[in-house]
This record gives structure tokens, sequence and C-alpha cells, in this order.
């Protein structure tokens, strides 16, 4: 198996983090490899790095409202999973990361490029050592006025991730077992 | 740079292959590779892979009018690039790629998921040597019955990629100047 594999087959989400600082060689690097990712358009998409803990924590609490009404709609063992969560963070949005990168695009083929962007910054970063995760309930706030500022964010663009990243702490909790692929054969 | 980045920003897409069979202990690989995908819903997907020559001229053919109709609506310059292509191979929908892996799922979270699953398989495909493409015209007549049939795709299922797959041929087209990534930093 050579080292991309490992990496691809190693990596594993990560929301609990060092409270260490990435180097920003090292973010460019992630977005390098980012905008890398094949394209229908030309590449039509864009990055916003939050790495101010001020901002970040603006932005959680932004969410936190919009985060607790999805919750009281959620099904029972999705609300158990998160409440497991909420017990060891004090934010349930960003988990305290160092750093959150917001993929942005109003492009016809943004829905399939951008994930795709944002598997490129999660295997680059876990190459590097560097813990990530597509946080869902990070871009629940995005009619919000406090995230349409800060993402610059025009009629008909989407976000996609966004991505935490972070140097991941000792205290993960055991990964998921990994269930078998399905597949036929042609 | 480490390997698992110089595959990411090294690889493009391919779509002129070697008529050389994938061995499926690759194909097995790449399909685990996809499979490690971060999902938010326990990895809700299935594969198809198709390599018979016979299904694969099939399903092409069952594209053809479906691939003709949406180019009478195309802008001009789109047009151009698809002459182009059409001018070079008598497959354009697969290419004539010695394998095709449809990726198909009807999860709340498929179309953040499958995308990344279709990028972790090509990305493994490329740093074993083996050239890849997403090809939007390969779903383009998943309305039609051919295509449930072979996909078995059941009500509320998307299909993503396909992924084409084959030895990259010496004929390759010069790749696209990458544009330089667009990123706020806060």
């Amino acid at each position: 198996m050579n080292s991309t594999i490992e990496t691809i087959m190693n990596r594993r989400s990560i929301r609990f983090f060092e409270n260490r600082e990435i180097p920003r060689s090292d973010l460019e690097t992630i977005i390098e490899a980012g905008n890398c990712a094949p394209t229908g358009s030309g590449r039509d998409w864009r990055f916003t790095v939050v790495s101010s803990k001020k901002l970040i924590k603006e932005l959680s609490e932004t969410a936190v409202p919009a985060y607790e009404g999805f919750m009281t709609q959620a099904p029972e063992h999705f609300r158990e999973i998160r409440r497991q969560i909420d017990a060891v963070t004090d934010d349930p949005i960003y988990y305290n990361a160092p750093a959150v990168i917001f993929v942005i695009s109003g492009a016809m083929t943004a829905s399939s490029d951008c994930p795709m962007v944002c598997q490129n910054m999660m295997l680059s970063a876990s190459s590097m050592g560097i813990g990530s995760c597509w946080v869902y309930f990070g871009q629940i706030a995005s009619e919000q006025e406090k995230f349409k500022e800060v993402l610059n964010l025009q009629e008909g663009e989407s976000v996609f991730g966004p991505i935490i990243l972070g140097y991941p702490s000792d205290n993960q909790p055991p990964a998921a077992p990994l269930k078998t692929a399905q597949v036929e054969w042609n």
C-alpha cells in the first residue's frame, strides 16, 4: 500500500484538538491542495479561513440557536450522539479548532466540485499530522447577517464544509468500525 | 512536499486510455479507498463497477441521445470544447475506459459524502498510475430503463460520478493551467 492510500485509509474525523496554532504555511499548503480538486466549472470557488479565536467564538455563538433549534427536531439517537459531544466541549459548532476553512461557490458544478476540494484539504492535512472534520453545523447559520458578513456571501453562493483543522489531542473517542463496501461487478 | 500532497497536486483528469484492463485487485483497492471517505450518514452508499466492454458500449449508446439533446441547449464555447473531444473519440460518454465506477446513494448527506468517495477513488487510482475522470455525461441517461436496470437504481437514490478509470495513453491534451486560489484570511 503506497503512502497516499495509507493516508486515505487512515484518515478519520478529528474533533478534539491541542491548543496550538497551525502555521500559516501549512494552511496555505492545505488550501493549495484543495484548489487542485477536479472541477466542471474552471475552479470557480473561494476560501475563507478563520483563525481568530474571537471571530470563531462569535460565529459559534451565532450558530448555537440554529443548532439548538435543529436538535429539537432531530431523531432521538442523533440527539443522544450530540449530548455525548456537548458534554465534552464548550463549542459544539467548531470544537475550539484553531482554524476553520469555509469553501464557497456559486458555480453550476459546485455541489460536486466543492466536497472534493474539502476532501483534498482533509487528506493533505492528515498527511501533515493535522486533524480535520467537515462540521455540518458550521454553516447552519449561513442565513444570519454575521455569517454573511464574515464570508462576504453573495446571492447564489453556497458554503461547503466548513472544515475544522488542528493538531489531534490525546483524548480522541474510538473510531467507528469501517463498514465493508457494498459492490456490484458487471 | 510529502507524497500524498504530490498525488493531490499532480492528479489531473484523464480521458484517453490504453487498451489495457485494470486488475481486479487494483479496482478493489480503489473502491476500498472510496469507502474510507468521511460520512454524515454511516457510509450509506454503494458501488457499481462496469468493466464489460459490451455493457459500457450499451450504456454509452443509451446516453448519446440525451447527450446530444443537452448539446443543442449548451452555450457555444462549451459546444466547441465538446466538438474537439468528439473529434478524437468514438465514445463521448465513457471514452472507451476499461472500467467505470458508479457511486450510488439515497442518504441524507449523499451530496456531500459521495463526491468525497469519488475523490478518494481518483486519488488512490492516481497514486497507482491509473488515470481517472468524473464524467458528468456518464449519468445523463439515469432516467432510462437500461441505466436503472444496470445500476439497480431505487426511488430516492442518486448517482455520483461515474468515474472512468484506465491507464493513461501517450496522447493526453495539455492540462489547463491551474488558477491561483482565492483566499481571505480572518
